[in-house]
This record gives C-alpha cells, structure tokens and sequence, in this order.
C-alpha cells in the first residue's frame, strides 16, 4: 500500500493562526487535515478556545500565545477581528513576523455602530494596507476575507465556479498562499497585483452582508463572469 | 403581417436621460430602440453632444436642458458624473423629479485625488441616499452601476449568467425598473432591499476597477453564485 499526500492537499508546513473564532477554528482544522502541523495563538497563554481547539484538532494541532504561535509557523494566518488585528499582532511581535508570510483574511468591521457593520478603514486606505505598513518585513497577502468560514476552506460548498481574490506586494509569497488556496480546493484564484487591492477586496464586505441578509445562508460567493 | 412588441422589450414610454457620456447615450440609445420616447438632458439646451445624440439616434429621440429632459420623462435616468449629480438634479428641479422613479446609475467617483479614482462618499452613506434624502418626492432606484456601459444593455456580451442589483425604498418602482432591466437582456436582477443598499453597490467599484485593469476590457461582470 502506498501513501502520498493528495495533489490537492497543498504543502506541508509549520502555521500560525492568530485569532481563535470562527474563522481561525475552521482554517486552523482544515490545515491540519491537510498534514501541516498548527499552533493556534491567543492574548493570553491558557485561552479556553484555543486549548479546546487543539485538543479536537488532533497531534499536529497546538495552541498558545499569538507570540508562540507566530514564531512557530512558516506562515501566519491573520484571523483576528479587524478592529483588533494590528494589536494582535503587536502582540505576537514584528520579529517572529519578519521574512513570513501573513495571510491576512481579517475585515476592519466595525460594529459599534450598530447593524450593520461599517468599515473602520476604507477607500483610500485598507486594513491589508495597514498591516503592511506596520510590519513592513512581513509578506502580507490578503485572501478568503471576501466569503463566510465554511465556504473558504469548501468551495465546493457552492454550486458552480466562483472566485477567491488574492493581493500582495511578494509574488513568491503569492505563490505560496496561492498553493495553500489550490489545497483548500480553490482552482483559480483571482491576483488582483499589490496590496492596494485590499481596499476593493475589503468593500465587497457590505454588499456581502446584504446579500447573507437576503440568502438567510452564507453559502454564496462571487464569480467574475467573463 | 403583425407588428407586436418583443416581449422581452419592456415598456413604452417617455424617459430622461441626464448625462450626455457614454452612459447615457448608451442607455438612451438602446431605450429609443426599444421603442420607448427618449430625451436627453444636459447643462445647456444647445449641448452639442446631446443634439448629435438625438440626431444619431432617430425619432423618438431629443435632446434639451435637465429641466426640460425631467419634465418630459416619466421615468429618469441619473447617468451624470457621480461628483456632480447632486447638483444636475437641483437644476433637473424636484418638481420635474416629484413622484417619478429616478433610476441612479452613477457612481461618486472621485478623480481628483489621481488614479485610481476613490469614493466622495461610501461607507456610511451612499450617493443613492444622498440623491433620495435632497429629493424625498421622487422614487430613487439603484441599479446598473457595478458594470460597463456595454454590457449595462448587453448583459449576453458577457458569457453564462451574471446579476444586476438593485435597491430602493418603493417597491413598485423597483418592479417597473425591473421591467426595463428584463427589456435590457437581464433575466433575474437581484433586489437588495431598501436604498441603504447602494452603499454596498458603490463600494463594488473599487474592485470592478481593479479587474477592469487587469482584464483591459470592461467586459466581464459579477455574478453571486449559490
């Protein structure tokens, strides 16, 4: 009997996920399915969720603060709320950043304000845009924040071809979420070039939300037809 | 030998067109071959583009100042520059606008600032509430603004299924723009719900924009695959 990884599954590697919701929870898993091993990083060191996380995740599954997760992964998934992130990732520190990969699937929701949502930054500026100023060693690729949890990790999910977009200033590290997207079952992701994109990729969020609204269910996504 | 009328043409009727671009004459054009009564307004009564318009596009088209456009529509079409559409419907006058739908199709693209163009207004409000809050009388209906001027009365430019939105608070004009987007080609426009809406279709642009570079053709559009 022979084994081998699936052509699908993407590469194997060490990755952080900072943020311990939704988001990180069925990223985090998927990637462990996918035989990458995972440390989930949190504020603080004994966070319930992200203990919990790990312990249903499996061997390759682990959790701690966003500091141990960041300097333990390859590559660093952003799943922290957007009005938080830059915090976040003060707190898992620019030097356990510095020469990686930080996929950044946050939205700058601000929900203060009452429903819906509004952006905290838009426009002229973007939460991408943000991250990557304030960590100019990282390789920030904004990707998966533009679809609900399930269908990022389950394209298949919804009937059809539909998109995922990616931007970022580092065409290898493009390529490498871009592989990590091909084993999450996304055939054709869309590079819409630097991070500047991220302002476009963030303003599709209100009309997302509109049409969950309407759907009653977020098992929708956008397809450019052309 | 019958004449009917293609029941895919939508309605006979008499419309304003305000904005002499690419927009409007697109929209009026394909309007007069539809059959209905078209005239397109602009700053000046003497507009040469608007009169070379009307000439090109046969007799039931004519051209004249906003005022006299909105007066003689029943239904009127907002195709200005987005920064300046405020202030063509001011000299449109509310009581040529009072009670009609106004179908906005602008969006507030701001140029000044170099390119790409940002938003004058997106977030927490849009130029479609705007243009309904300054006149409270006439029946604003978002639509057509997420997408080239081609395909806007060409849908089958682009191939397989791909949507229209549209959103305002009057449930019976968004039924007779929905017969005109049937008469354009578009088989199940989208309704989002009441003009807060617009704000999530104006913020579609920034990303329209993108694509739009990066295919250097404006033929493509989004679809809302589920």
């Amino acid at each position: 009997m022979l084994y081998y990884k699936s052509a699908t599954s993407g590469p194997i590697m060490r990755i952080a996920i900072l943020g311990t919701g939704d988001v990180g929870s069925r990223l985090g898993s998927k990637l462990v399915v996918m035989g990458n091993e995972v440390r989930m990083g949190s504020r603080t060191a004994k966070n319930a969720k992200g203990a919990a996380w790990a312990k249903a995740a499996g061997a390759k599954a682990s959790a701690g603060t966003f500091a141990e997760a960041a300097k333990f992964g390859e590559v660093v998934f952003n799943c922290t709320l957007g009005a938080v992130s830059l915090e976040a990732l003060k707190q898992a520190d620019a030097d356990n950043l510095a020469g990686k990969v930080l996929v950044d699937v946050a939205n700058p929701l601000d929900f203060s304000k009452g429903m819906p949502p509004t952006l905290t930054v838009c426009n002229t500026d973007s939460l991408g845009e943000q991250i990557q100023r304030a960590f100019p060693d990282a390789k920030v690729v904004k990707t998966l924040n533009t679809m609900g949890n399930v269908v990022m990790v389950n394209p298949g999910l919804v009937p059809g071809n539909h998109d995922v977009f990616l931007c970022g200033n580092d065409g290898l590290a493009k390529a490498k979420v871009v592989e990590i997207l091909h084993g999450f079952g996304w055939k054709s992701p869309i590079d819409l070039g630097d991070i500047t994109a991220a302002r476009g990729m963030e303003m599709l969020v209100p009309i997302w939300l509109r049409l969950y609204g309407k759907f009653q269910s977020p098992n929708f996504n956008f397809k450019i037809a052309r």
